[in-house]
This record gives structure tokens, C-alpha cells and sequence, in this order.
């Protein structure tokens, strides 16, 4: 018989978890690994609540096991460094995000991409190389092979960087990857939460013209005034949208409902790119006009590698971009994620894991 | 009351229309302009049949007006030159492909993407510069603006050469667009028809590995033999595209028809790229994970501006590459037209204009 939580690896470990797709979490005894030859141990400062969080203790993809652990956006220090590790030292700030593991000899790995890699191992509702189950960042310590393992910039804040390290990095690749960051050039940001809310502040950080498009009319001081958008279109106004067709040229789409892209699509100039990161567990209509007669392109894209994450890291330190946060703690879990559910949040929660997770 | 199209023009121009939805053409009495300072005047050679000439006819895009005279792949010989004219000498081989007029001055003018262009005169089924309507290369003769005619390379037929003024650059713009070039990558070609078929050819041209993805498991033998295609899939087998899932670099998508993308998508590795040049009347579905977890795209194009068309004509006569086509008298265009709605043709026909269009 397989062991329990609690005694399937030799330390101790304790978070909250989900036992079924109610939703609700709750106190949980685990165990977490020996630190190995590459790991690195880390005390849990912060962990941000992100929306894949959400959709996994629900149970809306599909495939989640329980318990689960969430949490993938870890800030945290060292307290442990296996006899190999080279990056870090015991006492230093890191951070940890999407993904623990993969299998280093792929193509996707070997080209910094192992967030592609098939055999990739996410931070929670996953694996580990042993077979056992891996439990998230809603915990007191993790450990971590330091390949993915992130050095965190010294003037990053704990709290309100930790977001980054999965909204931060999901909005930063695509702008790369896809060419989406020449001084001058026009930004959509589809959509006004946690990704949406740092793709407009690395966007204008980029040096590009931002405009938010959101249902939310009363959004709209907030995206100009408080996070530095330059412009705001409301997509439910057929004239506004008309008026504006045609002027961007890149669209970041947040979007995780099923959404129409043909309105997205009909913004875009020529050559235009329309980047989707949510995902909707429903295809999207793609009508096919718009593309072919101006050339236009719907691509995705998946968090980004551990080089392009610590690249990421310290762009934004480097520029002053951290993500708004509501600060809570431990046991304000379950009426954070309600609140998350109807998106009832200033733009990302994020735990103050150290401070009020006791057992 | 405006004036009838045998009468507009000062110059007699004779050729074959459809005048309703039922798609007959028939004889048909014009006229052309006469030559500007700027125009070429041409007597036509050659006209590829192009399935936008059958989707136009019978007006199965909504918005063709008749008579309509079609046509947009066209080889001639001019036999005369405005005063203003650089490029060419009465005498010379020309080609006249799917555009013949934009409005020189926007961004895509200028960056010699006039096909983009949103003042785009079409070869036919559009309206000149002096609102009179045009009409296409089913004709013995055309008068055309030299900057958007193409030098036709010396040892590319004239015949077989004509389908590249449209198939051809249908199918090399995107390639080159969207980095689809690098030898030894692997590009699928879903659809084997007058675009596909040039699609194997050019990319085998850039030393591509080449798979053919089609319906019919009968075009296997001539895919590989004939076209020189390296592989064959048929895309109605669930075991063979099961095995075949995350091989393809690239995949131009040559089907017009609603089809799905899910498989299509499936057979592309991390980060590739699917281009849709087909134009189905209906939006396709379009499954966001794999975008998302691959970092997958679905691109459009829409043929190509006349620098680089004049590029792919020059790149075609290097390598040797033609149009596979069957030669028709212009009687025979509601046969071929018949054919050609039931893919039957292999791969192109083209029609013998000047020496089968007499009045």
C-alpha cells in the first residue's frame, strides 16, 4: 500500500489543500523530499493565488488529483542547498514558478524551452521523477531541483513580485516570442486581472502605446490613471469598436472564457498579432477572412523557460513593475477565491504564507 | 445613363463572362481604356482558371457583379507602352497577376505589400481608378499600370508558368513571411490541388522535407512520385495521424472548404506554425489549448505584392518550378469550370487564349 501524505518523504511539510472539487481548502499535513544533490530547500515567504489555482482545486480542466496544493508563485529563502548546487547559497531570496522539473535532453529543454517539454513537471497537480505526488506553494517549504529555481532581484519586493513569476512571465514571453515589443507600436491588453494588469505595465515599460479593451466601462481610470494605459475601449460598444478598427498591432488576449475573437481580430492593422493565454475550455470561432486579408496571426503560448523567466525578473526590477496586490492570510483562502471566481480583486491575491500559516 | 462596356473605353476588348450566379460564361463584347502614360497595353497569351474565378462566378462569396469577366493569372506580350513606362518595351513576355491597382501611398504601398492595400483594385470583379468596372484575363487583350506587372522570367513556359502569378504566390508568401524556409524542417501541404501541388514543389525548392496531407489515399503514388513530395498522409486515418502527431514544422493549410483544425494542429511540433490561405464561408473552430501549450499559430496570407511576386516568378524559373496544368480553348471553360467544382483537374487548367478566342 502506498504511503500517506505525511510519510511518504522524511520532512515535514504543511499547507492548505483541496480534498475534492468543492473547492473548499483546508489544513494539510504532507511530507516534502531529502534535499538532493541539486535541490535546494526553501522556507515559503509569499505565494500568489492565481487563476489556474482556481481551476484546478475546482476541478475545471479535468484533471486534477487531490489532494492538491496550489500555488505557483513562490517567493521564498534558502535553507538548504544539496552538495551540487552552484546557483544558490542557504539564506538567499528565490523564487519558484510554474514548473519543477523536465526532462533536460529534449528539444524543447535543451533550447530553454522547458515549459514545452513533454515531460514536464508542474509545481503542483503533477508528479515528481519518483512517482510521487508534488504539492504547491500554499505551504511552509519546498524543495526544488536549482534548474528551476529563479534568483530574485533584490529590489523585488517578496509579496508583490511573487506574481510575476507566473503572471509576469505569461505575458512577457509571447511579447518576445512574437516580435510584439518595437518602440512606437500599438498594444491591446484584452481584459483587466492579474495578467492583463501586468501585461499593460511591461507593455508601456517596452516603450509601446497601450489600450485596455474590457466589458468593464468602469475600469477605465484605473487602466489610464493608476496602472499608465494610454487609451480604453469598451468591447461591448459596437461604435467605439468600430471607430477603433484597424489601429493596434498587437493584442494581448487574457480572455478565459469562450470570447468572439472576430472584434479582437477586426482591431488588429495589417500583419496585426493576436496572442490568447487563457484557456477556454471550449474552442474559439476563428473566422478565417480576417486572417488571410490582412495577414493576420492567432498564436498562444505557456509561461516561458527558467532563462526567460529570470530575464523577466530582472526586466521588471529593473523597471519598477510588480503586480497590485490584496495582501492575506492562510485562512482567508476559500473567501479569496470566491472573490477570485467573480473576479472581485485589485489585480492578484497573494498569501503571507510565513506570517500565518501555523499549525 | 452610364455608358455599356463595349462602349466606355475606346479600345474593342472581347473575352468570356458569366452574367448571373449560374456560373456559364459566355461570349462577351468590351472594352479597354487606352493606354496610359503609365500602362502597358497586353495581348493575352495565356490565363490560368483559378478556383477564385469559379467561387466568383457564381458568386459564392456575395459580392460579385455581373457581367464578369474572370481571370487573374495571365501571361501576354505587350504591344504597347505609355510614355511614362520603365520596365518594359512592346514585345516583351509579361505576367499580370490578382491585383493591378492600389493607392501607392499607405503603409502597405509603401512597404511593397500592396496586396494588402485597402484601396486594392482586384484584377477583375473590382472597379478602376476611374469607376468603371474591370474585367479579367478570359480576354484577348488588357491595359494594366506598370508597377503592378510582372517581368516573365525567359525560361519559365508560358503556359504552365501562368498559374504561379496566383497559385504560386499564394503559396511562397506566407513561406517566406513566416520563416517557413530553413532547410531540413519539415512543412505538411494539407490538400493537394492547384496550391498544393505548387506548394510540394516550392517547398522542396527550399530543401524542406515534405508531407502531403490529404483526403484521398489515391494521390499517394502521385504525390510522392510525380511531385516529389516525401511522404504521404491521409488525414482520414485516425492510426496514421496518431503517429504522426508533433512531427511537422510547418503546415499550409490549401483547403477552402470548413474543415478542422484540431488534427492539423496536432501534427505540429512546440512552436509551429499552420497558415490558412483557403477562404471557407464559415469561421473554423479553433481549439486554444494546443495553441496555448505548444505555442502554436494559425496565420493567414493573401498572395503576395508585386516585388515579391516578381521574386517567387524569378526563385520558380531557377528551380525549374511550373504549374502542372491541362491546356483548354476557351470553349471549354464551362466543362473545366464543372471539372474543377469536383477537384478534377490536375492541377490547373490553363486556358489557350490566343489562339482559341476568336469572335
Amino acid at each position: 500500500m502506498a504511503k500517506s501524505p505525511e510519510e511518504e518523504h522524511p520532512h515535514k511539510a504543511f499547507g492548505w489543500a483541496a480534498r475534492d472539487s468543492s473547492g473548499v481548502l483546508s489544513p494539510f499535513h504532507f511530507s516534502r523530499r531529502e534535499t538532493g544533490d541539486d535541490d535546494v530547500t526553501i522556507k515559503i515567504l509569499y505565494c500568489g493565488v492565481c487563476h489556474s489555482d482556481l481551476h484546478t482545486v475546482k476541478n475545471e480542466w479535468g484533471f486534477t488529483g487531490y489532494p492538491v496544493v496550489p500555488g505557483h508563485e513562490i517567493v521564498g529563502t534558502v535553507t538548504k542547498a544539496g552538495k551540487n548546487v552552484k546557483k544558490f547559497k542557504v539564506g538567499e531570496r528565490v523564487g519558484v514558478g510554474v514548473l519543477v522539473g523536465s526532462c533536460k535532453t529534449c528539444e524543447s529543454c535543451q533550447q530553454d524551452l522547458e515549459n514545452y517539454c513533454p515531460q514536464l513537471i508542474f509545481t503542483y497537480n503533477s508528479h515528481s521523477q519518483d512517482g510521487t505526488r508534488n504539492y504547491g506553494g500554499y505551504s511552509d517549504t519546498v524543495v526544488v531541483d536549482e534548474r528551476y529555481v529563479l534568483r530574485f532581484p533584490d529590489n523585488l519586493p517578496s509579496d508583490s513580485g511573487a506574481p510575476l513569476l507566473c503572471a509576469g512571465i505569461t505575458v512577457y514571453s509571447p511579447m518576445k516570442y512574437y516580435g510584439m515589443t518595437e518602440p512606437g507600436k500599438h498594444l491591446g491588453v484584452a481584459g483587466l486581472g492579474g495578467l492583463g494588469h501586468v501585461a499593460v505595465k511591461i507593455g508601456k515599460a517596452f516603450g509601446l502605446k497601450v489600450t485596455v479593451i474590457s466589458t468593464s466601462p468602469n475600469k477605465e481610470d484605473e487602466a489610464i490613471n493608476r496602472l499608465g494605459a494610454d487609451s480604453f475601449l469598451v468591447s461591448t460598444d459596437p461604435a467605439k469598436l468600430k471607430a477603433a478598427m484597424g489601429t493596434l498591432d498587437y493584442i494581448i488576449d487574457t480572455v478565459s472564457a469562450v470570447h468572439p475573437l472576430f472584434p479582437l481580430l477586426g482591431l488588429l492593422k495589417v500583419n496585426g498579432k493576436l496572442i490568447t493565454l487563457g484557456l477556454p475550455e471550449k474552442p474559439l470561432e476563428l473566422p478565417i477572412f480576417p486572417l488571410v486579408l490582412g495577414r493576420k496571426l492567432v498564436g498562444g503560448s505557456d509561461v516561458g523557460g527558467i532563462k526567460e523567466t529570470q530575464e523577466m525578473l530582472d526586466f521588471c526590477a529593473k523597471h519598477g513593475i510588480t503586480s497590485d496586490i490584496e495582501l492575506i492570510k492562510m485562512e482567508d483562502i476559500n473567501t479569496a477565491m470566491e472573490r477570485l471566481a467573480k473576479s472581485d480583486v485589485k489585480y492578484r491575491f497573494v498569501i503571507d504564507v510565513a506570517n500565518s500559516l501555523s499549525q
